[in-house]
C-alpha cells in the first residue's frame, strides 16, 4: 500500500514517526541479538524481521542491505564511554579509561563487531573497521587527550606529550595485542600497560 | 612415473635433490610474480607452474595447495632484517631499524602479503597474520630488545625499559596507523615515532 505524504494528516504522521523509532530500536536490538546466535553468514533481513515481529518491507524500507542495518546495529549498541573519568591522578584517571574501552571491545556488540569482520568479505570488512573507528577508537583519544591535558595543568605530565603519537598508543597496543596475540585485557595487563609504559611516557622531565 | 628410492643410484639422487632445489626457487618466484599480476582470487597451481616452466604434478608434489604455496613463497620473499643496526646511539639506531620494517612492510612480498589478506578468507588471512608475524613483528621486536639493552649498557636508556609493553610499542604503533590511518610510515612520520614517542619513554629517571 502506497500513502502520499500529501494526503496524510499531520497527527497522523507524527504517530507513524513516534512508532517508527520504537520499531526502528526494536529492529536494530533484533539484528544483534540474531547476529550472536547465527552470524553475519547466517543473518537474513526474513529472520531480522521475524525477530522483530514485523514485515520484510518494514525492514527493507529503512536499511537497503544487511550490511547497512548491521552497521547501524552496531553503532548504536556499542557501549558510549561519555566523560573522561577525573579520579585526581593520571593514573587513575587512564586506569578508568582503559578498562571502560576494554569493557566496549569485550560487550556484546563489541565481541559481534570483531566475528562480523572475521566473516564478512574484505569490501565490507572495510566499512566494519569504520564503524571501530568512529564509535570506539576516535573518542576514546579525545578522552586520552582530555586527561593528559589536566595532568599536564597539574603539572603531572610533561607539556609536550599532548602529540598525536602518545595518544594513539593506547589504542594501538589494544589493538595489536588483542589482534596479534588474543590478549583480552584483563586487569593486570591494562595496569601494566599504564605503569610500565604510558606513565614513564608522560612524566615530566626530570623525573 | 614413478621412481624407487631404492633403485636410484646415489649420484643420481644428488642430482635430482640440486635440480630439486632450483626448481623450487623458480616456483617460489612464479608465485610471487603471478600474485602481483592476477591476485590471490586469479591464481592458480596451473598458473604458477606454466610461469615456472614447469609441470603442475611438480608444483603439487612440493605444496598441497595454493595456500600453502603462498605463505612460502611470501616467508620466503620477505626482506630478513639480520642484525639490529649499532650506530653508537638509540635514537641512531632505532631510526634506522624502523626504516628497514617499514620497508619489508612495503617490499613486493610485504605488499603481496597485504593484499592476499585482503582478498582471501578469514581461516586463511589467519595463517597468513602468522607469516607476518614469524617472518616481520617477532625478529623486530628481537632487535629492538637488543638496541635497548645497549643503550640500558651506556646508561642512556632507563633499566626498566626492557619489558614487554616497551618492546610492543614500535610494531604495535606501526600496524595500528598503517591500518586505521592508511598511514604508509614515511621518514618524517618513522622520525617523530622514534622522538616524539621512544625517546621520553626511555630516557633515564631524572633526565
Amino acid at each position: 500500500m502506497v500513502t502520499s505524504r500529501w494526503t496524510a494528516a499531520p497527527a497522523r504522521q507524527a504517530s507513524l514517526r513516534r512508532r517508527g523509532a520504537v520499531l526502528e530500536r526494536a529492529i536494530l536490538d533484533a539484528a544483534l541479538e540474531q547476529l550472536g546466535t547465527v552470524g553475519w553468514n547466517g543473518l537474513t533481513m526474513e529472520g531480522i524481521a521475524a525477530a522483530a515481529q514485523t514485515g520484510k518491507a518494514a525492514v527493507y524500507r529503512r536499511w537497503p542491505s544487511k550490511e547497512d542495518l548491521v552497521a547501524d546495529a552496531l553503532q548504536a549498541g556499542l557501549p558510549h564511554i561519555q566523560d573522561a573519568p577525573d579520579l585526581g591522578s593520571v593514573r587513575e584517571d587512564l586506569l578508568a579509561l582503559c578498562v571502560q574501552a576494554r569493557d566496549a571491545m569485550y560487550s556484546r556488540p563489541g565481541t559481534a563487531l570483531r566475528s562480523v569482520i572475521h566473516e564478512c568479505d574484505p569490501s565490507q570488512a572495510e566499512r566494519f573497521h569504520g564503524v571501530i573507528f568512529a564509535g570506539v577508537v576516535e573518542p576514546t583519544v579525545q578522552l586520552i587527550r582530555e586527561i593528559i591535558r589536566r595532568g599536564i595543568d597539574r603539572g603531572e605530565v610533561r607539556p609536550d606529550a599532548d602529540n598525536s603519537y602518545v595518544l594513539d598508543v593506547i589504542p594501538a597496543m589494544m589493538m595489536y595485542r588483542s589482534k596479534l596475540c588474543s590478549s583480552e585485557w584483563n586487569g593486570q595487563e591494562v595496569e601494566e600497560l599504564i605503569d610500565r609504559l604510558m606513565l614513564p611516557l608522560l612524566r615530566p622531565e626530570g623525573t
